[in-house]
């Protein structure tokens, strides 16, 4: 398994990098979607530390309130234990008008993931803001991420972070046992998990794209490594197909 | 003014990277949010001449169909002189909800910016197919967008032609007239021009742009050939803040 070798000094660089962003665009608040999840609890805890609570505001957006209460329960478990304030909206008033267009479930999920996109930048720019994002690099690469909806944000701090080395950073720095101890779930439907959606474990996920990513091994070395073929051919396939993600659109060269 | 040397040209290489872009990721049909201004004619043009107009649906997402009908007017225009397909929907029904927000005029303008894209791409996934972006280059330097709204896209296919360029290959590709004439706004409020919101026209805009991005003139140098100091400090201003709308997300490197 992936180790963090040194958290305390990851944790200072991302906490300086945080400051030193909001220093340079003058920015007053960090607004931050938690979702009562692990990723979103780390990236509060870091810009909390960075910037001081008063200056982070919490935003909780259910689908509705009754719709999986533990997440919410566990949002403002990670609020109260950093001291932010916070706010709450059932995303299901901005995002039901949106089911004339004829969505599928994945559309759906796309769609709640845009209106939470829209609600924090209305926030943002109403508390003189910008919108951390939550995103982690295991996620990042392959593509677990809707486009301008959660992928919509104006900082990445724990961008560089595989999952495995995010749940690490977050024990280093006391994150409530009870938010690392959840299964990590999108909250797409009840009782989904990443891992079961992924195909496989964090642990193993993390593994394959570091080794590919950091340490530039082919897909050739992975299996030699000892990875399935089928694990290794998916996670290559996940990286490809969402590079169109991980970049600003494309422009074709006139000037 | 700025002059297009070879429309024929310009045309084909946009027309070929269009074409090549859905053929590498086998992508059915371009989704095109028409507004009835000539940035997303000329991209509909475009596109359908690459593509066929069999591939390009047209998508019209007036705030209401009452508020400035002369737009929906020449959105249709435009559909019919180019034989596309197209839905309407008012985006009223989408943006009003997020009222509870507490929205001034500018983050209400984001919203309705950011409804559109959440609409675009939801008909992209029902038809399998891309967004087509409409920003030019004008826009795009000096932030003239929404994040993750009007500048949310998959693709931006005149996103390298400056705004007067526009209009000189729109007119050599048969726009029709009454779209080439009308005075270029975002529509956000009545009697809103783009010109007089941005505080210059168009031509000495792009003037500045050109000699600023393609030919690397410094402050000093655009000054000396003639333009106002406070046009050119304006200009390198805007470019300099909306930097952040222009790049992905910035990430601190840990590994």
């Amino acid at each position: 398994m992936l180790q963090l070798k040194n958290p305390e000094i990851v944790a200072k660089t991302i906490e300086d990098w945080i400051e030193n962003y909001f220093d340079t665009y003058s920015l007053k608040i960090g607004i931050i979607g938690l979702s009562g999840g692990i990723d979103s609890a780390l990236v509060a805890t870091l810009a909390s530390k960075a910037l001081g609570p008063e200056r982070v505001k919490a935003v909780l957006m259910p689908y509705t309130l009754e719709w999986r209460p533990q997440d919410v329960e566990d949002a403002e478990l990670i609020a109260k234990h950093l001291g932010l304030e916070w706010e709450t909206f059932e995303i299901k008033n901005f995002a039901d008008p949106f089911e004339v267009l004829g969505l599928n479930e994945v559309e759906r999920g796309n769609v709640i993931a845009r209106c939470r996109m829209i609600t924090l930048y209305a926030l943002a720019n109403k508390y003189g803001g910008a919108v951390l994002g939550t995103g982690n690099k295991s996620e990042l690469m392959i593509g677990y991420f809707t486009k301008y909806g959660d992928g919509g944000t104006d900082l990445l701090p724990i961008g560089d972070l595989y999952k495995t080395e995010v749940f690490q950073l977050a024990k280093f720095l006391k994150v409530p046992e009870k938010i690392i101890k959840r299964k990590p779930t999108a909250g797409l439907w009840k009782g989904q998990t990443d891992e079961d959606e992924i195909g496989m474990s964090y642990e193993v996920l993390d593994e394959i794209l570091y080794n590919h990513i950091e340490l530039k091994k082919s897909k050739d070395d992975l299996v030699k490594m000892g990875f399935s073929v089928e694990h290794v051919e998916k996670v290559l396939h996940l990286i490809k197909i969402s590079e169109h993600k991980r970049r600003t659109p494309p422009i074709p060269k006139i000037h």
